[in-house]
């Protein structure tokens, strides 16, 4: 067996997601395990650097798998996986790897882009990749409640889903803002995510930003380890996973 | 009766262009009279600055309807408009003229705008609003072949539909070319564009890319007044009507 590093674009808007669910086909993983079960003739499995959320959206997932050694070169794998797959899933890339390589395991960091359509009417070549926020954020605010949530936190207070018991600190290295035609970039670089985790950051910074809640608090909110004391859980459309470097 | 001017947004993927056909209501200016319709309760005309084929995006389209006076102010217009259109369709503006504004009578100056991915795998992003060209073109001479058509000429050779007896002559002022992150944008503006016209100039632009025409034929492909002459039709899906100036 050879073992494959993948890089992946998808438009998530049709998609439950990344992660199989059961028999269902209607994931990315889903779609590419199946055009590889057709190539090979086997089984195949292939691993994520993590689940994204149905909905969302990835310009650059990394995936791992490995194929059986029959002669097939990278170029004709690429070029098979595009042939097949549907138009909104794109494989950018398709490099071989050293055994040990995993997509999940071995990331270091990840970059997550929230991208929000800030002109009075949305703009419908971004509509499905943006979310549509016409009233005015107050971006200092914002900027000054991220501040609190980079480093190493504790994210319980972030995260949709803590019936899990493993550990949910995480590190932040970075939230930055970039406003330009129309539109407020929001990225945050960490070394994970809890589930929900940007989106519930994200739809947090916007209740600051509109002053439903005062940049100070995120401190406490923290603190609280309670899922509950942070904002809403944003709409998935308007999220990306950027980049996951190794 | 009040004259109002309307700027509009659309997705053109699911449409047969701006205008009218007959009774069918897949078209922008069918979608848009039938939403005006409703408002007033009388039938309506909407006037565009000038069709875009099926399949074509307008970031800027302008057109002009009289509204009979009811009391309802622009901004209640536009949020009516906004509210029943489909997504793909936006209203960005409406604005009170004098009766005399004609969108397509009075238009100046026009710019199209047509988008082309030169990456190896397409962007899944973008995939509705470019056309994928991965094979290397030779900007260069492009621009050289561009040159030959600006300024005042007949445009026969590039109009797809010359069974009309009309002037064939136009002026185009500029054709510029941006390359910025693995897209290629091409943006014509003249004083008026025949049917196709901006599709066929940019097909047989990129036959000169490919190295498949040289660009100095472009002089006799104009002098040959002969649809023939000229290369392919490109795809509708890259080209956006961008900007109407009066």
């Amino acid at each position: 067996m050879q073992n494959y590093k993948l890089v992946l674009q998808y438009d998530g808007t049709r998609y439950r997601g990344w992660q199989k669910q059961g028999n269902t086909k209607d994931t990315i993983q889903g779609k590419v395990e199946s055009v590889l079960e057709k190539m090979t003739g086997e089984a195949i499995e292939v691993h994520g650097s993590g689940r994204t959320d149905a909905g969302v959206h990835a310009n650059a997932q990394v995936a791992n798998v490995k194929l059986p050694d029959d002669g097939r070169g990278e170029q004709e794998i690429l070029t098979y996986l595009n042939q097949y797959l549907p138009e909104d899933i794109v494989v950018m890339s398709v490099e071989k790897v050293d055994a040990r390589f995993h997509a999940r395991l071995c990331a270091k960091e990840k970059t997550y882009v929230y991208r929000i359509c800030t002109t009075q009417q949305p703009n419908v070549f971004t509509r499905k990749y943006t979310l549509h926020i016409p009233e005015k954020l107050d971006l200092l605010k914002m900027k000054d409640a991220a501040s609190f949530l980079e480093g190493e936190h504790d994210f319980t207070s972030f995260c949709g889903n803590r019936h899990l018991k493993k550990s949910a600190v995480r590190t932040i290295y970075s939230i930055s803002f970039t406003q330009r035609d129309g539109e407020l970039q929001i990225r945050v670089t960490g070394n994970g995510f809890l589930q929900n985790m940007v989106r519930i950051i994200v739809g947090t910074l916007v209740e600051v930003g509109m002053g439903k809640r005062m940049q100070q608090e995120m401190e406490s909110v923290l603190k609280a380890k309670n899922r509950d004391k942070a904002g809403v859980t944003i709409a998935a459309k308007g999220l990306s996973l950027e980049e996951v470097r190794y």
